[in-house]
């Protein structure tokens, strides 16, 4: 629809983390969350079309008030388009760049780069990216990495996403765990310790296919445990992951935006990778970013 | 059992090639094939148990014969355990660990490899890379390759096997077809085009985990055709096992047992990282390795 100036967000409004298997919904009121749920009404739990009634639902509950989405809400399989930005990309353009739904209905748009050919997309995750550096938890020229199913790497400049770079590390984990010859020797838990640091030093080598297959042979010739094959698995594909992306990294510290235990487990390869990092609470941020944004619209 | 004067296979017999899912059985006498026939019985088809049946019908139908067999079938799924030969290994390493079933019947052991604390194994491809060198389709010094689900990398010295690395590359194609986030987008053929080389170019970066994402962002950005997506993952896939194996490889060329499609790949990859690409007959190298096999034991 064509932006008018009756289009605003606000000060009092509902935020709404829309990913695809779960959302996340909050009251805000001069930057404060007054009140917050978390249910498991992703983006593929809606049928098409039965997004107004999500919305009035939501409503319902928390207030009648402007609303301002992000994720996979604004995406093809979401409620209504988004456009990507194309970064480099600060708070202001993701402002700018809203998708009004209704007058008091928006959804943040995502953010795309292309550098050297490569290209990536990110939807979501640039609330909180961005939202961490405009609340002071991260500085504005940084390495910020979101670990997860698609583990996020963004190059921050002047508080802006410069750059980043997608590595589905987590979906290859769930992968070779459901579907790979090696599926059978990886129904252990991750733990942080030994073999989950040996994978990742292996993991330095950046040569997954083949390290993946000693994983086999180790159990064939008694070499490791078969109990610690999934630390050992987690490591080298969080190792390779760390190496490849800090080869590439002027900066001596990583910011992460992550859960406790895979916080941990990226912590460990990162050290051992000869740099420094620090953990980021991701729904403040989160907050700090939707605040902002919903201010400047 | 004990192994006795009495146990030989000498110049006319049955030599199986007998995989995970195939089977080929060879009538040779004199080191000649008489005939060969292909099948689906592979070890997984036979049950525990079952194999002295199996191999009975193979003896009606070829001759009453002494039999060697090399493949699956000598693992922990098949008849009878043949346990691993340490590399370095040649054949008559292979010859002297055969592992006997009965007087006449024999199954040639895999060979094991650990260097620097990561093992490797491999069973069934021993008899063709061995044979290959013995009939003179690769030299003794040189580096072998026999692509496939499993990839075997071979440093042959002086004619025998001194250490070999396996990349599941493609596995990995396979599973990342079957049930990754990119699926939808590698249906189509891979063909050894503009798409495969990019692929190769980009698998030098032994950076899989963002590369394969970057599938993903090429398709939102509409970077790249869908139908070329096949072509760039198996690139991708084929160029970063080639990078690592040729990173760590001193000889200047690489002798491939591969079927003439995916020979074809390897060899672009391999002359995109620099070196030249031999092809040897695998079905010529795999008799000329039972065949002297035979006459040793």
């Amino acid at each position: 629809m064509v932006v008018s100036d009756a289009m605003r967000i606000g000060e009092r409004f509902l935020a709404v983390d829309w990913g695809t298997t779960n959302r996340r919904v909050y009251l805000i009121e001069d930057g404060v969350v007054i009140r917050s749920e978390r249910d498991d009404r992703g983006v593929k739990a809606v049928a098409a079309g039965a997004f107004p009634a999500e919305v009035a639902t939501i409503r319902d509950s928390f207030g009648d008030l402007p609303m301002l989405l992000a994720g996979m809400v604004g995406s093809t399989i979401g409620w209504q388009v988004a456009p990507y930005v194309p970064a480099p990309a600060g708070m202001m353009d993701l402002a700018c760049a809203l998708s009004w739904v209704d007058e008091r209905t928006a959804i943040v748009p995502g953010v795309s780069s292309v550098q050297g050919g490569r290209g990536d997309v990110m939807r979501g995750e640039e609330v909180q990216l961005l939202g961490a550096v405009a609340a002071g938890l991260a500085p504005p020229n940084a390495l910020l990495a979101q670990p997860g199913t698609h583990c996020k790497w963004v190059s921050m400049e002047d508080g802006r996403i410069a750059g980043f770079t997608t590595a589905m590390t987590g979906e290859l984990f769930a992968m070779l765990r459901g579907h790979s010859i090696l599926a059978p020797q990886l129904g252990g838990s991750v733990s942080p310790g030994d073999a989950f640091r040996e994978g990742v030093e292996h993991g330095k080598r950046r040569d997954l296919a083949a390290d993946l297959f000693g994983v086999r042979a180790a159990a064939m010739l008694n070499l490791r445990d078969d109990a610690d094959a999934a630390s050992y698995v987690s490591g080298l594909l969080i190792g390779s992951d760390v190496a490849a992306r800090l080869a590439d990294s002027r900066h001596d510290a990583v910011h992460l935006l992550a859960d406790p235990v895979l916080g941990a487990l990226y912590t460990i390869a990162i050290e051992a990778n000869g740099r420094e990092a620090f953990a980021i609470d991701s729904h403040a941020a989160f907050v700090a970013g939707i605040v902002r944004i919903g201010a400047m619209s």
